[in-house]
């Protein structure tokens, strides 16, 4: 089978991240995964959310957004609609989530981590990218914390990048570009550990259904392509910084 | 291990499917999965939403809501605080999306099928019985098109149903209630077919992760409590509308 | 004149209350008059509104909704509008009157009860039935807290209860029903104590008016009616909780 | 009983209607109830809300709002806030109501009316002096249509005004001002014809109950008051504007 | 050049200020500028917005409204349509900054003005006739605080007023009305103060530019204008208010 | 006067305008002022807002938004607030109606050209880089329809660009960055045409005022430094292009 843009099943588009893409945040990069361009940046304040007050225990939480030209044709502003949409809502839930699932909250003390992910092109894989560079722009903005002395280790226990895979005409593919994804009988996000565990899979069949072998097949591809992510990340990090992760465990 | 209300970590709760319980809807459940409890209305309308105008297929939609006291604390409601919630957003483009991967859109026509899921009582699972439930309804209003000559079969392929599964305190249980829910390290939620298929599949470790193989215990889990579901739904549907399910394919 | 449903003037419907409905709420019921249903469920909290801060008085206040195929056609959410409609803002004010009308608030100390008013099936009078159902579920969660000896005695002195009266093809007639309703030129709700004084009177001629002479008659009918609606209150209540009632003014 | 402003139990305050206070509209007043003054302006337009359209029958609806200073404290703008009070919603369905009873809509023809209540200065009676208003601004614009030869006879049957009345320190009371609604056990709102049929009565015990006896009363002065008031929009529209009052009925 | 309404290109149009049009307002005024007319009043709070707390310092602020028939056509009520317009926000921002810059936040003290600017009627220049009357209001609130001895000297260093010029026909004129305003190539709204500064300048061409030659011609006829501005609200004032302004200077 | 980047009062700071920075939009630039970066698109459509329907003209709109770390603190999203702020409209009220102002909208012919602005770096001049950097994307845009054949010229007058000037620390500067504009006491957005002539100019005295010898310094620089971005403008579109801007006058 060829793909749209000549990749065979198992091949990830090119990836680039860009650390410290902007001057304000605590932490940002770009990540571009092929024509896919998400602009991540990192809040940290002295504060939690109300239903966290005097816990002892820190927050991670995100926002996503595009630009009204991130696609093909123009998406209306959810700011000029005054509500935001239910896939926005969805996504920022779960890049909130993925990225707690490695965070020690308590080790992080009263602090909140504001994840903002603006696509600013998009191409497929958006919530994907955007957690893959979320993690980086986080890991950087809590080493700041790190350096400054706020934090004696970054409270993070292991890697975690995402990717999605899914059945097109047929076949199981990995990183799915817009066309692709368009025409895909099965959709399905993965987001993994470096250590190769399971963060989340939402898996769904649009107007379609799918069998567990195919399900097994669609999460090896998932399991290959974020390897590649997360050696990525390792890269833009540098090996300074990658060896602090996970140390909060010991 | 004990769960906190007896059963087996391979047991599902009490299952009760009351069919026609509104006098007004075309079809219309009340399902009971322990102590939760769901409304299930299904309207028919002769209209289609604007992006299918024309195009000779119909939908299938889904909104979902709880009554304040569904739960142990009053929980504010969306229509006093003007938005609704992204957990909200969430369940109902979930219950949509897994209705309509049985349905043939085409064969249904020009018609819009809007799945009402209003919780009256809250005790786990409440997406996972909103779907088991909805899809009873849906059949009931379908099957009344096709006893009123507008349809000539149930435009649907299969039967579905959903559960929860996830682990407790180490173990992998099925069809958590609430106290299990607020302690479970993972959460699933699947949705299969008559057939075994997957509809959906969503796994989540909040503050946590979970292995490959413990994700296989979770789907063994959670497809036998799936056959059971779809077993009650047979009961309540009857033999003859249980018979018309699936023609539509050939 | 024969009635739409074949009753007599001056004859309600069928009513039924079933105390208990809810497992969480602090007190609860369904209330059925005819095919109008309506679950009640009382919340009590020890907090009350900014404007009572301070002042040792507690609040008593009702939410209204109706879930969208409580009605023949499907009636969208208000919730997914983003805003209340004044019918909806209209009928909570009127129920949290009638209910504060007879609650000594300093005797209920600083605690607000929030009554929701759940209409799941409506034909015709579910302001009126959300009264007399809130009243119920609002004595059993102020008895329970008398139980708990956290209140001396019930804070209320009165019993109430609600229902319409209106002028149906020139003739007056009690408790009318959806298609009454829509057909009737004067359209009355009564609030009445059980020691027979007004709580609320609101008459209303849509497109038409009434002399004072039509309106004497459909105050008697109204009287009546809720004289027979308080019988049922009392009875679901039990003549132990009902000797409690009004102790506070001695 | 002296009362605050030195009235007798049954005196209403002074009452002043200008005609066509606003150059645009096409009909107008200012009203001053005592200190209470509101600007009523009537717009027609040659359309019909979405249900009406097609019936060759109009629809009159009303609009209410205060300015931030018309009351002692200010109060915020419901336009900032960006939503509409039950207490507005309430209000500015009464006053539609009430004018729809005298209008007949067939000989309207498919027009809109909407008549807009400004209320610049507030001191008790805003509701009902609307009413009062509203109905001179109405007849000024139909009269207009009249005149242009667009519709043959004004299509109002029969004059309509609005008073408010009260039980305050237990004395039955005409025409409340603020300080005496305020304190006032019992408020009644009622609208009569000009042959005293009713309209509408709205009579609320806040905190309180009354008596039959007492509504009797309320309902005597509120009578005598109204019959002033519609001897001041007869002399404000002149005795050949009020001569066509009522001859759509014949 | 014949002006649409026989003015000279530099004669401003009618003015009169009305003092103490509202008897609740701290101050206040009715502005009738030709015929549009604006009621302003000034709410004098012992509070201070969020980012003020604590600074010692208060803050003047100003809202702006239109009643619907202000206008040739209903122009529909932001408060129904749940949303501020741009215009509307646009032109409440520029009456408060204008304001502020001449008051004395420091010498003023933890306190926060409010201006309401509501049109009741509007003929073109209702913004610049809203900080013209503003101001007036603002000085007879602030006048109040004196003679309560709250405040030791009125804290505003300078009058201000404000007029709009535009090219109309490529004629500059001076205090544009509504018909001239719809017609101008350009349209300049000019702030100054009584000793001739500029407050604010807004010049723009819609759907047209202008020369740096007519801005100055169009400044020159606002100078004019806006100085007898000045003159009637020193009239208005008196000699001994007026004499106490610019006092917080020395 | 040292500035704080050590710039000379007259001097902007290093432009760069990246063309067709977006793979999606029908013209698109990155515009960077200093550390001001501006994503500017424009997209083209074949329908006009309902206000100019079968007028035969088109309509040029713009919208603004920042990402919530484009500050040196974070910023509230508007689409999380539901809300656009009054600066917000503001500012895409400003960057509409400029582009407008040297477009001819009956040569566009019924299309609807969208302009988006999203500064993803805000330091100062957001703003004015916005005109700058739309006025190339409209252009790339409406060059593109010439190509198509679908307009036989570019149906636009003139170049425009815009800059700000302010009085800082009592000295008139070019180009004020955000440090600069915070402790500005005058601030000045100036929109000028290729042929020197003025769009807009909005010049606001925050807490202070200006003389109109201060206006002609501050005008004085804006017209040197809006000559160098039409430059940069007229680089970056090419001398083909160039040329044909302001055929459509002849």
């Amino acid at each position: 089978m060829e793909r749209v843009d000549g990749r065979t099943p198992g091949q990830i588009r090119p990836v680039k991240i860009t650390a410290n893409y902007n001057k304000y945040a605590e932490g940002s990069v770009l990540i571009e995964i092929g024509d896919t361009r998400v602009i991540c940046t990192a809040t940290v304040e002295d504060r939690v959310p109300p239903f966290l007050k005097g816990l002892g225990k820190g927050w991670v939480t995100a926002e996503y957004s595009m630009i009204p030209r991130a696609t093909g044709t123009r998406t209306a502003r959810e700011a000029a609609k005054g509500k935001l949409s239910g896939r926005t809502m969805e996504i920022q839930r779960l890049i909130g989530r993925a990225l707690r699932s490695v965070v020690d909250l308590e080790a992080l003390g009263e602090r909140m981590v504001t994840m903002d992910c603006d696509v600013i092109q998009a191409d497929g894989g958006t919530r994907t990218s955007s957690i893959t560079g979320a993690y980086v722009a986080m890991i950087l903005a809590l080493n700041k914390l790190v350096e400054q002395g706020m934090l004696e280790k970054i409270p993070v226990n292991d890697f975690i990048a995402a990717t999605s895979v899914g059945i097109v005409n047929g076949t199981p593919v990995l990183d799915l570009c817009y066309a692709e994804d368009s025409a895909a009988e099965v959709d399905m996000n993965v987001v993994l550990t470096g250590t190769g565990r399971f963060v989340e899979i939402q898996g769904t069949g649009e107007e379609a259904t799918f069998s567990r072998d195919e399900m097994n097949q669609l999460l090896d591809l998932a399991a290959a392509g974020i390897k590649e992510l997360i050696k990525v990340q390792q890269q833009v990090l540098g090996p300074e910084i990658t060896a602090k992760i996970g140390q909060v465990r010991q």
